[in-house]
């Protein structure tokens, strides 16, 4: 089981099929693809509709789009049909975005009431729960028998529309959520006994469900995950009306997404446009970030451009200026990836702020004692004089110190105004460390050495 | 439920306290500390044992620490008591780590059962799937009845030993793992049957177990969590043998750490230290990635230094020298960032590298033409001078082709090595755009200008 199964002949891929997983199925084709894409499409065309689907929402998106142009309206029809209702959506949502027609005809061959789940999840945007949750539950009316609900469930099992099951969510008669009670705890009870029964002869709190309203965010929805390590919750929208419910694979793909979107803001990547097929999109939205960048370097070469008599008398600060600058530059990122991302997991909140900012401005000035005994030293000797150390070491202190002071408190300002601090930190936090570290250093030397 | 449920008065915590998840009275005990430690510590020697370890575990590491110190060996012990054994056996290692005599005693306090289970949990190391995995399941011998599984899981219930359960596991007279069957199949078979007879009645892949090695990387087995999209794998050890079962919220922490690991490796921090109450040591640790950087920055100075006459002739160069390097390093930077996450998530392995590479190289190249153009006109207007804007354009274009080959391909190269592409990368790569952007514009200006 650990270990990837790839199959990269097609032939024997497909006598296979049934016994592998959609995941490495999808695997396989990739592989099978970077061979010869034209054996990747007739493979795929040759795939049983009951697997096809899954397939699909398993290849990387690149492929996903040329399998939606190369298969026929029939068999797409037929892939979604087999889906779950949040899947079925998706797939229907991408064909569109490369063929409305196709979509369209798609769309007619599904059964009315997949059209009507797909019509109300479609109404939900990327962030919110409800985009996010399966209308495919296993429900039972409060004054139903146990065992008439386990019935339905063997039924809808058989006709293979409920899977992953964790519990029964009672509802009354205007289908609001009442309870939700795990299957560990329902296959010990008496089957003949109604849901009332079963609930009346509990305290209250036992089968309180854990609820989630259909317009959430779903990042708050993924925290509760974290907080009370849930594997499903249930969705309810107007009144309490239980919607739908969302399991915890969706949730771990949501916090990759998060971290994967985090990461890329310290960087000044916008995930949203990375994926686009157009590279000047790409490049488009990356240059504005670089733009930003230009702004702060052009800054700071205006404050070099203070000190050019200084520099012009004296041309080791030139070769020496920019090393201030840089290593300001690492540690404050260094304190501004730990901000970021203690902010993001709530270790870190505006409660313990200022001692948060303490620890960072005392390890970073630690730093800055010891790198400007180092950095003092080299260029005392490298240029045999002792007060360009002093200079530069002086100047190291300096710069750190602000690193570790700005790079804590631009991240919780930004928060303070409520901007994602990951956002625009590191163009703020570069500003300040190349004006600083080129000012500090260029000054001293100007009242120093000269 | 979607709002953070706090209670910052101690006596009405107390009293609510039965309603209240744990992480909800960790977060409200977190608050009272933040007002009074004191309040904190006697809220928390009040808190009902059942609750206590529950209410430990959700706290953060900072305040475990000193709850380890202050709870006296018999509430330790009647907190731990109450814990599934892996949560057991952190509990005892983090109070090992403070006061090895008061961990014995706790230890010795429990029963000889969990005792032994705690010692076999402590000899996996921390990346290894064992440690993750709880010994509590739901599991039954092959010739077992499902009517007699049952009735033993209605005990463990009782007993509050188990919960959480989503399977039972099959297994033969040597506890060799055989099948796995979810509740939602199992609850609508006949429960006078034995599991021999349900298996037998079925195709040999509907019940296949989704297996872990003990002794597999967690990391493998939070891939394979997102790949199957799982929420509970068995984890057998020697010939097979069941020993415990992962679920899917250890794993949510799992993809929480790494993402967090990898962030803080581009921006040069060591996750394993940060924690550290020492802020030596994390400064230390901090410092080796500065000294790395060090060298970059002096490396670049060298560079710099081959061309003091060309500045001391022309001052403005000393000026504009940092925008490229710094343009450079910022484009890298984006690209690094991408390639390292998507070759983490999977989406960029070795088959696809060469296009991933030439994808970065057009971005990077076209953004390069762009700011060149910008940045060729300001400084021709700045210093009146034609030429020395063609210095800086060529310069401009050549250092972020580079910054997007070189950031593109480092992450590939350190892999092929076998190397963490997250380690190294980026100060590699601020070597590499240090170095072409001093050396390309000043040599360009060298010939050029003079």
């Amino acid at each position: 089981m650990s270990e990837q199964r790839v199959i990269t002949d097609a032939v024997e891929l497909l006598n296979k099929i049934e016994d592998l997983h959609p995941s490495d199925i999808a695997y396989s084709l990739k592989k099978i693809h970077s061979d010869n894409s034209a054996t990747f499409f007739d493979t795929i065309k040759k795939i049983p509709e009951e697997f096809l689907g899954e397939v699909i929402l398993e290849l990387p998106e690149y492929l996903r789009e040329d399998v939606y142009e190369e298969l026929s309206i029939k068999q797409l029809t037929e892939a979604v049909d087999e889906l779950d209702s949040d899947d079925a959506t998706d797939i229907i949502q991408e064909i569109e975005g490369i063929d409305q027609n196709k979509a369209k005809e798609v769309f007619k061959g599904l059964e009315e009431e997949d059209q009507e789940e797909i019509n109300w999840l479609k109404r939900y945007n990327q962030d919110e729960a409800g985009s996010y949750m399966q209308t495919e539950l296993f429900s039972a009316n409060i004054k139903e028998s146990i065992q008439d609900s386990i019935n339905r469930l063997k039924e809808g099992k058989e006709k293979d529309e409920l899977e992953n099951i964790h519990q029964v969510f009672i509802i009354n008669d205007d289908k609001k959520l009442l309870a939700s009670i795990l299957l560990e705890d329902l296959i010990i009870f008496d089957f003949s006994k109604t849901y009332e029964e079963i609930l009346n002869s509990h305290e209250e709190n036992k089968f309180r469900p854990f609820v989630v309203q259909d317009k959430d965010d779903i990042d708050d929805v993924a925290k509760q995950f974290e907080k009370y390590d849930l594997s499903v919750v249930a969705v309810v929208g107007y009144q309490g009306m239980l919607m739908g419910r969302i399991t915890s694979d969706d949730i771990l793909d949501v916090i990759e997404e998060n971290a994967t979107e985090q990461m890329y803001q310290l960087a000044g990547v916008d995930d949203d446009f990375e994926h686009d097929d157009n590279l000047f999109t790409i490049a488009k939205k990356r240059g504005f970030w670089l733009f930003l960048n230009l702004g702060t370097a052009i800054l700071a070469s205006l404050v070099i451009g203070l000190f050019d008599e200084t520099i012009q008398s004296y041309v080791a600060l030139a070769i020496l200026m920019p090393i201030v600058a840089s290593m300001g530059g690492n540690a404050g990122t260094q304190t501004l990836a730990v901000m970021v991302r203690q902010m993001a997991l709530g270790d870190i909140d505006f409660d313990n702020s200022k001692s948060a900012i303490k620890k960072e401005v005392v390890i970073s000035l630690l730093n800055g004692l010891v790198f400007a005994l180092v950095i003092g030293l080299i260029a005392w000797v490298w240029f045999d004089k002792a007060l360009l150390g002093l200079v530069i070491a002086m100047s190291m202190i300096i710069n750190l110190f602000s690193a570790g002071f700005f790079g804590a408190s631009i991240p919780l300002l930004l928060k303070k105004f409520n901007i994602d601090p990951a956002i625009g930190s590191t163009v703020l936090l570069t500003t300040v460390t190349d004006i600083v570290g080129f000012f500090s250093f260029l000054m001293l030397a100007k009242v120093i050495l000269l």
